[in-house]
């Protein structure tokens, strides 16, 4: 049990909007990216990620975006089709834009970093009118993410989505997923987080996004509650803050607060730990598991990802999780 | 008395965000404007003309906004200097921005248009920097318009103004003011209408502008209860639709509505009606008169300023209203 | 008899490419901007102002160039065809340019300044398809400016003017007229000053406008025959360069240099000098008069412009011209 | 013998200006894109090949150009400097641009396309003042390519670097290498095509892109001579028009021509033929060599590399050339 609810009548259960992109991966690892030669071509970005997660954990899942019109929107969508996700609200764009890449350099698990392309990017072209009601409508829950908010035609594109969802009761989870290509200024940054967070059931960002959103306030201590609070004045039911290694917090609207736990793991590299957690955190949500033993789902899902060299490829199943949670509570599995 | 509230201990009145520009009103009129070789400047922009308005009528005033590093902008600062109007917060802007223009063809007094600059115009260039929360906390109202909301920063310097407004319970009115330039889409219109309008207190526009805000929603009879109902859902406590000749109405949250009133003029240009409208009806608002009576105040404002070459220095006193409908009551006034 | 020749079967003297836009004079003179309230609207932009000259003075005239679709661009129009200017190769820009503007201020005779609005300037959009070789094939002599080749497309339009005139041995006088504005870099400037100054017979700019040609080069003395011999290299024949009051200096490819002398004038302002001396020296060169005689007779049409209100409507005829250049050498004008 | 001369007291033999970007080349090829998993990464960019491709033919090289300052600039610098290619005037661009991408696409060996990233591309912010007048002084061929004339400053760079190179008697080669991208239509492109091949001493073209650069002509027959021609009023010496599979042909500005052959070879993709031809040919013609057997090599070169995976990467030496061409005349190579 959990304080959200989802309209069992609505066909798809998970519906998301916005990046969808390509990751070329260093094969070579543990060095510089000068002295990376082969790069190994995914499905990116952080809704995508999550989408695909969610349809990994066998839930009914859409994605509301835009592609190139080249070999890397056909492979996207081709992707997300043999993952079962619903791409009829995926829009090839015309304009000549191209697919955003994001080339990981892997210098050490600690030490990963990420060389983005993000200039003409196809999915920043999503236009309102892409936006179908009726889609939105008939989704349980839609998922938002920040780099969605960073240009103009994909910002409004997504007020609008966010006002369906608003409007048919459609529970809505923001990924904040902040990236600082793109945005303009910090104050920028900060309007637009906070004008869609108040239309958001659920809440998720690091502690240093939340400090991003709060460029305009006072919290000099960067204080959780002090973060999560104000959202709660609006529609928000649950804020999860996250730090890294130290595991998250997560506040809801009645007053409560729960600490996340974390699973060992052996670390090749830390991209799609975020994306991972969340896909295991909305899916246990969903199924109306009280927020602790979500919050472990996620945590779990992260260190299966991490242990992997791609971030989408690598989404869990239910076993695959379900046993790395076995194993890990039986002491089988040792991080080397 | 009316279902409004300002806080009495607040120093300043009244301040408005946005456009300051400046109107080059033909001297030659009722032909094509290719005949016309003199035209005279006046300050324009209708937040500027509001606020002067609101000035005229004895209230203290403020203005948040950025002019050019040139003589127009000079010549905007020192105009609004003279009306008693505050100038603390209207910032020079450095980045060799120009000041909007607007030259007015007045074909004859039901024929009248615009050409408008508005590439690079200074206005626009507002930053939410620019904007200090002890400004706005400091003042009972805070009027927007809706051509601030047309392009970043200034767009992003208004939302962050309306969220300073609410969150020191200073009350907000929206003037819609809707003109083509500048936007892109009317999606990208109606998003950021909408956005700003759900945190208003008082929305004023004509029926054409409301028509603009709903093109997501289904109000096929263009209906004005349809329209302010849903803002009242929000923030909304007064919904005035204008309908020109034929006269506005106002709906209140509580339920009522208002039919208003229209004064006899010698109609020399219809420009500058809806600004003086505005300015005598906000004034009423203020001064704690019936909603019908702060109506009738506008539209005596209007009659005023139409009847008048320009719009920002026809803006009445008190004087010259209150003798205005004495007169139009005594029969007194007979319009050409 | 000079160094250039005219094709004499061709049946248009004169045509100019480039910038179409409107003066905005300031009525209340000798103060700042600030305090001017009204101006007078005339057609201007160096190329305007010269072929209107060209008009003035009896020769068969064209314009190449792009207007507004709006008021302004009508009157500009108009007023050349009034002018006995053909304009079929004005093109009206349908993208939505305006009509750039020039607001003077004119605080004494020896201080005048100018606002410039350039933002989305039509002028600027003249597109290469808009220049036809038919056009050029037929004129004998072709003026190009500077600010057109501050931005593409215009930049481009006139190159292949430049390419189409060199086919068709059409004698191409190029006026420097640089702006600030638009440009990017002063390198930019210098590089396509230069492209285009190779391909000219008659380049006339002021000592400053040719320092600016030469960022690339070694005159730190600004040596006006170093300025003017490396064009010889390539097509031109007369270079001239002005030194403001301190009048002018023609050279030639054969070796020859001129002095140029000045009259008096009751200066109102001093804008519109160098495109009246333009006006009267090409007329001169087309004539077939000695380059001497042909700088008098520049320099009497610009004292004609410099003591009247405007540039365009200034520009003298042939009898204003001639009767000017004897009452001073009678004694009978006398600057006050 | 051929009728260029290099001026052999000159320090560095060749410099190019311009293109470096990175190639990704599909590892799996034979198939779509969409298909692909993995690419290896590669210098690229035509005027990169041909300075890479002269280097290895033991020519003294160096480059003017930007690359962007991150991991891909810098491997672009450390593989140039490996190749002995001198890099002082290789500027870092600090303006948050990227590197150029070109990932290709091996559907056949006849099947080949490339999907391009050219937005934001560093290698076209090179300013002109990043050009050094010493540098190319101390050259005795400088290469220039089409890519480079894309767009601003890049274009105005190169125009620099030709007056330079005209000034100080640097022998300039243009290889046209037009790609689609970045260009605003084909008259732009015409128009600062035919300007920089005016400066040019050789020019290096396919019969597209040469008609491409007739876009104001009429030359419906796409004659050769008609084009070659064209050139020799201006500054060229030799013209070579390529027609693919069909062999080249060049003219002489003496009147003479040569006819091209071609060599066998086991095709694994058509990249970087013509990167290769131009480096075998122009080393030929330093070499003093007759034009005709300055082709053969420049087509044995070409046969090399399209038998290989990449282009830069597989630029052949002296040794590697004589040997192929002696094997196919001997009769030893056969391609499958």
């Amino acid at each position: 049990m959990n304080n959200l609810t989802f309209d069992s009548r609505k066909q798809m259960d998970f519906i998301a909007i916005g990046r969808l992109c390509i990751d070329l991966n260093a094969n070579e690892i543990n060095r510089p990216m000068e002295e990376t030669v082969t790069f190994t071509k995914y499905v990116g970005g952080s809704p995508a990620n999550i989408t695909i997660g969610m349809s990994r954990l066998g839930m009914k899942t859409g994605f509301i975006g835009r592609v190139a019109d080249d070999q890397m929107g056909r492979f996207i969508v081709g992707y997300l089709e043999k993952n079962q996700i619903d791409t009829t609200s995926v829009i090839t764009d015309k304009s000549g834009s191209v697919t955003g890449l994001a080339f990981t350099e892997i210098k050490s698990p600690a030490d990963c970093s990420i060389l983005m392309y993000r200039d003409n990017a196809a999915d920043l072209k999503l236009e309102p009118r892409d936006v179908s009601e009726e889609y939105i409508k008939n989704a349980k829950a839609l998922l938002i993410s920040g780099t969605a908010l960073a240009k103009s035609p994909s910002r409004e594109a997504v007020f609008l989505a966010l006002d369906y969802a608003r409007k048919h009761d459609v529970a809505v989870f923001f990924d904040l997923d902040y990236r600082p290509y793109t945005w303009t200024s910090p104050e920028e940054t900060a309007v637009y987080y906070n004008l869609a967070a108040e239309k958001c059931d659920v809440i998720i960002g690091t502690r240093e996004e939340f400090d991003r959103m709060e460029c305009f306030e006072q919290n000099t201590d960067h204080d959780d509650y002090f973060t999560a609070k104000k959202w709660f004045g609006y529609h928000a039911k649950i804020v999860v803050i996250k730090h890294g290694k130290d595991g998250s917090i997560a506040y809801t609207k009645e007053g409560e607060s729960f600490k996340g736990t974390t699973f060992p793991a052996n670390v090749i590299k830390t991209f799609g730990a975020g994306d991972s957690y969340a896909a295991g955190f909305i899916y246990g949500l969903m199924q109306g598991w009280e927020i602790s033993r979500s919050m472990e789902y996620g945590a779990a899902a992260a260190s299966i990802v991490i242990s992997s060299h791609s971030c989408s490829d690598a989404m869990p199943t239910v076993e695959q999780i379900d046993s790395y949670i076995q194993k890990c509570k039986n002491g089988e599995f040792v991080a080397k």
